[in-house]
């Protein structure tokens, strides 16, 4: 396994194409280097030069008077092969490639990069790039990059005082973006560890750099950058490794939009999966989506903060001074989706004392300037966060000027010690540079923006309650079904891609979805005598693997008494023929109508990078018009079912409505559990599944799925994958 | 009428209560007033000291060696009415009431501050507060307020180099709220005209100040931060000033959520009105609404910079240098609602030879650090802004360094001066204050969010769209109609508050809403004539003062054919005898059944503030579970109807669907239009109208108001209201 340690700390440096040059990116590389204190020697390499910048150059990396535990490559994209390969035959076991000219400029370029993976292989070595921007090993002051964001004259690599003892990291496929994101961080006083760029990820993805990390046990939060995933199946393990061990990760997905994902593919050659299957991996796994670095670093800053102390609910209590900024964090926390409760009793009985008439101990408590003159910051918010109605605290301060919270600092850190709930700052003036670092100091994060404060608490208390549920959905992953086999034997055996109710029918009856399977019929005789046996209305179904939208076609007769199933039987052949002449008929499917319900879609869509993804959505409307679908990957256990319902914006319609009686979304939750197995135990023969629609009845009533489809994955459609991946 | 000139602009002032004591407010005052250099008079006014700050004091405001322009007065609440009765006796015309211990302290203090009232109407005089933290002149350097903000030492009130030749005011309720807002906006070189707390607004409102400062002619972007509006009608003729100048107002709103407008009222006793309805205010009349300060402060950033050249429409070209950071701005615009086209052959035909191969002219235009290092940012943008695809330009820019910048400037300055539409600059690292101040000076924008970027270009677009829109409504202003006397009549008329469908549906008939009203029955015999008449399935409907759910009740029978009229007329009648057995029931509605269509709900509910609010909602399903309506208020013409209905999530649902033709959405905007004019002329007398549900057929084949009712204004209600207002 290549270690990616050597690469991120090394001791010793070859710099292979370093010039003095320093206009240029290769006098820039070994500039940045040698102006930060790196304790480990630097090596130049130069074909042409005896000295570069001072130091004594070598001409090739094999020849250094050590053996270097990294090697950086800044040399002509069309000599890196060739020097890389040198590396390895010298034993140098890991090496950044700076240089740019690969996939990202077409086949020629893409052909050299599978050269350099070929050769990380063969060695054994770590090896990021190539279109790399470097990165910068913060604590080590090693900073092999040429992002004017490490200049040497651009600002201290580290923070005087820093916010809490926990460290951030940021892994980045793009360098820009990854260095902005810690030189926007830099006015927070948040301690980094690693600043990666991992550019075109030949060999090292950015999967490889967070475990490596996890690993290392340095990093407390992640801020990932993320144009794409290429080894999907790799990044699950890595963040769920995060996941157990309580490191967030912050995500900035590049490419949501569809000219982001045009000008990604262009720009990297990457390939844009779908977005609506990024963000439902990202929810399942528990990293959390930002869109503004701004919002990343806000993000990063309360974790921080917290640490472990992370709010147990969405309930919160604000203290301010003045009236009108309390009343903008409690609508900014409304935004969020955070609860800001009337205190109870006997809390306001301790705080009403300490303030004023024109003052308010209900929430937001307002305290007034002259309850806070007398009795400082502190002291309300440790009332506050003791109240049994609070999850968390936000202080609403003007951190204009510092002296009033300097005064206070003694009680603000007692609180920072004997509080479990965690209490954040809101200053609605500029902050003082001397606020920030004395509030820092006492470990409270200092907020600029009113919803980035509100925001960042909420998604702390999604973090732990989502957390808490998947490590037990991930503690519980079911084993295969027992008839597993069967069905896929079955689907082995089906010629066609499309198997229609009547044939889909008995392969979810092997892992108890469905029910109601009716009676497949091919004569007016048996349609009439299977309604006879059902004895109540019926609906009619044409079944060919030809016509999967039977509803287009008039292949369906809803509602159809006893006497006119003959009339329908026919009308309803007739139909599809007319629809498509050649289309092979299977026969009619004769079954009773549902009782009534809420009409529910469920399904699987196999989705290009992440596999087969759960779809759930409600009544006909609320799909179509406003595209109100939640997604999960499968499988997925009965709570996450429930948190999945629990996500779609027409939530309220599975309760009590319209005279209906409350939903049975248990046995709804049930149908998703073991239609995501199924799709999880066959997810390499599936392409499609629907149950459209599945009516919910009233609770103990169930399910009814009222119609199903499989559309197979082809040999075809699996290839055409592979070549787009 | 009051000069508010005197005000805000006064050549002589008199501090009331003028103190020596920095620490105190009293003191401070005078202190901030004199550290900026105020080139008029100020005396202060002291009953215990002859000397107050270096100044000699006077002992009353009337004995000052000439009258005083405006009076500041900060003496105990109970000391304000004589002082200011002392003022206005003496001929000064203006005051402003720092002091707190009004109408937020409870009913004495609310009777004190009626009394100001009737001290500034009694002599005519501009009055400000109380509880008013202050106000500042910023071009006049004169500044009485305590708001920390303003301290000699909190930096410079005016930019050295301002961005754009514009003045933006703040006009805040909360003091503390609107010296923040200018504070936060300091590092973003704006000029300042006004920014004014206005306190508890006994005497002049916000709307005061607003209508001031457009006569004044000095502001050109108005920043509002608002609680709550006191006199709507003055309030909405301001807005629309204000919307015909094309003075963009961005607004605040504060207390927007349960627990914000609890504490708003509990803080300043303010009625906090239906946040619904002052969102259709603020959509009406084109006021910006945002929620994070900075915010705030961007758009104002973004309409200064642009002046009249407001883009045409949502699409945008981005040029970048680094590809990652093209694609998150990209990214952020089509979260904005913006379109990043691909650019137009022509155009890229232009571009290319500047770029490598690895960059692209596609949009986002990559240039990459190559070619814009060639050629600079400008001729990339200016490329960009003349293609016939673009409404507007982002340029992302690296703006830590400030050099590359500079060395552009001179083809910046010509691109600004040369362009017709707006170009935007945003930076993904840390801005130098060098480039901020090189960018502002050529009249660029430079926005640190990617998001804050687009977003303020999104609203560039609304305003200008909307704008257009209103100006066009608002010049054709409905008459009256003709039938208003008689419907007016009828109304006052009826005793009872509820106007079941049957004694609704004759005063609709005036305005041309409705049609198929179907007869009024009292026996089986009548409803059996009635249905054999209409000659195919008809519907029910019980008719009944106290019963206006009809539905709960069991009163209705739908599809029900001739045979079975008789039955179903007795089934319904004794439904709602048995369903309220004191019922006064006045007949049967016997209705055709309405063909097919979509079922939309279209209503008038009466705010305690903005008064009558029409309401557009679709379909049962997207109503009820996901709120989808939308407000606006009376009257409105067929383009503001067709825009609300446009702004419904599932708008979709109009088009065609499900098989059914696109509906008839013309007839749906005549309704809402008529309905609108019936609630407008009728405003004082109407609580609430339901036209739920009203079909809406395939286009050509109109609508169907299939249920109507009307609640009346009560006497009660009315006073209850003006008792609360």
């Amino acid at each position: 396994m290549a270690d990616i340690g050597k690469l991120l700390s090394p001791q010793s440096v070859a710099v292979v194409g370093a010039s003095s040059d320093v206009q240029g990116l290769r006098g820039r590389i070994l500039q940045t280097i040698l102006s930060h204190p790196f304790a480990g020697k630097v090596y130049p390499v130069s074909r042409s030069a005896t000295e570069v910048q001072g130091l004594k150059a070598y001409r090739s990396a094999d020849i250094l008077p050590e053996l270097a535990d990294l090697a950086i490559l800044i040399v002509p994209a069309q000599y890196v092969p060739r020097e890389l390969e040198r590396c390895g035959r010298a034993g140098i076991k890991a090496a950044m490639i700076l240089s740019s000219g690969f996939a990202e400029e077409g086949e020629a370029g893409a052909h050299m990069q599978d050269e350099i993976a070929g050769i990380a292989r063969r060695y054994d070595m770590a090896v990021s790039g190539p279109n790399s921007e470097g990165f910068a090993n913060i604590p080590a002051a090693f900073c092999p990059t040429f992002s004017p964001v490490l200049d040497k004259n651009a600002g201290p690599i580290k923070p005087a005082r820093s916010l809490g003892a926990g460290k951030v990291s940021v892994i980045s496929q793009s360098g820009g973006l990854g260095f902005a994101v810690f030189d926007r961080a830099r006015p927070r006083n948040l301690a980094f560890q690693h600043v990666v760029s991992t550019g075109n990820e030949a060999a090292l993805e950015a999967s490889d750099f967070l475990d490596y990390m996890l690993d290392e046990g340095m990093t407390d939060i992640f801020l990932l950058l993320l144009e794409d995933v290429k080894s999907p199946e790799r990044f699950k393990l890595v963040v769920e490794k995060a996941l157990r061990a309580g490191k967030p990760i912050i995500v900035g997905k590049i490419g949501r939009s569809e000219a982001g994902s045009r000008a990604v593919t262009s720009h990297t050659a990457a390939l844009a999966g779908s977005q609506t299957a990024y963000r439902a991996m990202f929810d399942r796994y528990g990293l959390i989506e930002a869109h503004e670095f701004d919002d990343m670093i806000d993000l990063a800053v309360g974790f921080l903060a917290c640490g472990d102390r992370l709010p147990a609910g969405n309930r919160v209590g604000i203290c301010t001074s003045s009236g009108g900024a309390g009343v903008w964090m409690a609508d900014a926390c409304a935004m969020a989706g955070l609860e800001v409760p009337v205190l109870d009793d006997a809390t306001r009985k301790l705080i009403d004392p300490h303030i004023p008439s024109y003052g308010t101990s209900q929430n937001p408590v307002d305290s007034t300037a002259q309850g806070v003159h007398k009795m400082g910051y502190a002291t309300f918010a440790q009332l506050v966060a003791q109240s049994s109605l609070t999850d968390s605290v936000v202080v609403v301060v003007t951190a204009r000027r510092s002296a009033f919270l300097e005064g206070d600092l003694p009680k603000l850190k007692d609180l920072k010690k004997n509080s479990r709930k965690p209490v954040f700052m809101w200053t609605y003036t500029l902050p003082a540079d001397r606020s920030v670092e004395i509030l820092n100091e006492a470990g409270y994060p200092l907020f600029t923006g009113a919803l980035g404060c509100a925001r960042t608490m909420r998604a702390l208390a999604d973090y732990r309650a989502l957390r808490e549920q998947t490590l037990k959905n991930l503690q519980t992953v079911p084993a295969p079904h027992p008839g597993r086999a069967k069905v896929r034997a079955a689907l082995a055996a089906t010629g066609d891609t499309v198997l229609s109710e009547w044939r889909a029918r008995p392969l979810f009856d092997v892992y108890g979805i469905g029910g109601n399977g009716g009676t497949l019929v091919r004569s007016v005789a048996e349609a009439q005598a299977a309604a006879k046996t059902i004895g109540q209305p019926v609906a009619l179904k044409v079944q060919s693997p030809d016509i999967p939208h039977k509803t287009e076609a008039g292949g369906i007769a809803l509602n159809i008494g006893i006497d006119d199933t003959g009339t329908a039987y026919e009308r309803v052949l007739a139909n599809a023929v007319r629809y498509m002449p050649t289309a092979r008929i299977e026969g009619v499917l004769v079954q009773a109508m549902a009782p009534a319900g809420r009409e529910v879609i469920v399904g699987i869509n196999r989705d290009q990078r992440w596999g087969p993804l759960l779809m759930v959505g409600l009544g006909g409307i609320l799909v179509e018009t406003v595209h109100d679908v939640a997604l999960a990957p499968v499988p997925l256990d009965r709570d996450a079912a429930l948190a999945l319902l629990g996500r779609l914006s027409g939530a309220a319609l599975l309760g009590p409505y319209r005279g209906m009686p409350e939903a049975d979304t248990g046995a709804l939750a049930d149908l998703m559990v073991k239609l995501s197995l199924f799709a999880s135990d066959h997810a390499e023969d599936i392409a499609e599944i629907d149950l459209n629609p599945v009516i919910v009845h009233g609770k103990g009533d169930g399910v009814t799925v009222v119609d199903a489809l499989i559309v197979k994955r082809t040999p075809h459609a699996a290839e055409r994958h592979a070549a787009a991946e």
